[in-house]
């Protein structure tokens, strides 16, 4: 009897407990013929602060873990525990992704990015990226921001009722990738800017099943733009929709969920993950259809 | 797609390295369909003391272990931070097993005490227990002196090179099962002992693969004594092969080493383990012929 190749991940942040990511990485992992445990690590049912995701991580590396996933509100709080980052988590001051090497070293990642940039550059490989508008400078905001500068978008302007929020991002955007690439603006402007924008980033919690509706007046979208989403439960928000019915070319929120997630099973068990099972997976998992009772 | 029962456990002790219990749990678990990684937690190569258990152990809880084993020299160590204890447990001093219930509480067990008399009832159902002689009165003698003695034993007499560990370990077992039940004695008995016994418990590391050899002279086994060994690395020691064939009853080491393991499997998982599979496992795992290279 050859042993399995032995695999144990989890997820460390705070009221995670409908998180998809298990489901995602274990089926994968079980197409694959590998023995994969992924845990929920959440702070909130542990009664411990977002500080104590060093200890939390520490602990994980003694106890056998090969890796974690880390989400709100410890992304930023990770850091200073690890020995070394990713160019993309180095460049947005968060960690989406520990793995822990074999020489020892705890190295973190941020597959929001590249898992942004692989859905975006697989849904829309056509879209034109001069003028792009992105709602929301929140994490998922910063992440998708920068992926949508590394994929080479001319200028992104980044809207969010927060304007120090929104100013802050297009700093650190500014920063990185070169001075004008990123601006700032508040959502009173949003009208004049989409009407002369190639494509819109939705990256606000609006659309989610707790938060329906749009993020903004349907009448402020026209077919020359595309829509990238970033909510994906459920996958068919109300914003695609109304997109959609519009002409506007698409793209959901699951992509971004299953190509970060895949990319954290490459770099956690250096294996290719079939991200093609995983979109379907997560059509089932998060369909916009609601399963059957 | 129905998601799989996942459980995550570990063993803690010093110098784990060639366990077989990983081995052991993750076929069984894989038998029964189910999601199952074992972790070895080497206090060695983490560089921590035995005391450093406690941390382990609460760290474990945490991050969604479902439970532990515990071996040497974390048997005794581990108790301190458990909620609660299981007789054999408590009578012992000892855990080798430790459950994390539903309810939050550490639960610790001593499946070493409940696998010995499984694998004692099995392979020497009928052996007469008037008069049981124990040849050390280590960890592992402490274990097995509790299993017989549960098994009806009417009298173990305990022999250790070491006579105020003998003596401690009579002490401990009269106070559990009655005056009278246990006896200390030296090496230097062991003829006249083992000449009115009805069998022998041995329970030194003679025998294993880094102690060649038999643990006293050959002259004094006889064919009226059955001989239950603890050693299981090899199976077939040389005090078992020469007691069979002098046409002693036999029990090899296998059998506690399964038994402990599936009787953790049971309290892990709350399913029954197949022990005649999982001997089988032991069998080519620790078999007496190496495998072939």
């Amino acid at each position: 009897m050859v042993p399995k190749d032995s695999y144990l991940v989890g997820l460390i942040g705070s009221g995670i407990g409908p998180s998809l990511s298990p489901a995602l990485h274990e089926r994968e992992a079980d197409r694959q013929g590998l023995r994969y445990v992924y845990r929920l690590i959440d702070i909130d049912t542990l009664g411990v602060p977002p500080e104590a995701v060093g200890d939390l991580v520490r602990a994980a590396r003694q106890l056998g873990f090969d890796g974690l996933n880390i989400t709100h509100p410890c992304k930023q709080q990770v850091i200073r525990h690890l020995d070394a980052l990713a160019p993309q988590a180095e460049a947005l001051g968060a960690v989406n992704t520990v793995v822990f090497e074999e020489d020892g070293r705890a190295v973190g990642h941020n597959t929001d990015v590249t898992g942004f940039a692989a859905s975006f550059a697989r849904g829309l490989p056509d879209a034109p990226l001069e003028r792009v508008v992105q709602l929301g400078a929140g994490g998922a905001g910063a992440a998708v921001a920068h992926a949508m500068l590394t994929l080479g978008a001319e200028r992104v302007t980044v809207v969010d009722a927060m304007p120090e929020r929104a100013a802050a991002l297009a700093d650190s955007l500014n920063r990185h990738f070169g001075e004008g690439r990123a601006l700032a603006a508040t959502p009173g402007r949003l009208a004049e800017l989409l009407a002369r924008a190639d494509g819109l980033v939705h990256a606000t919690p609006t659309g989610m099943a707790a938060h329906p509706g749009l993020p903004f007046p349907a009448a402020l979208l026209h077919p020359g733009l595309w829509v990238a989403e970033v909510v994906y439960r459920p996958l068919e928000t109300e914003l695609l929709g109304t997109a959609r019915a519009l002409g506007c070319a698409t793209l959901d929120g699951g992509g971004m969920a299953v190509f970060q997630a895949a990319d954290a099973f490459r770099l956690f068990t250096g294996r290719e993950p079939d991200s093609a099972r995983m979109l379907a997976d997560i059509a089932e998992l998060a369909g916009a259809v609601p399963a059957p009772k």
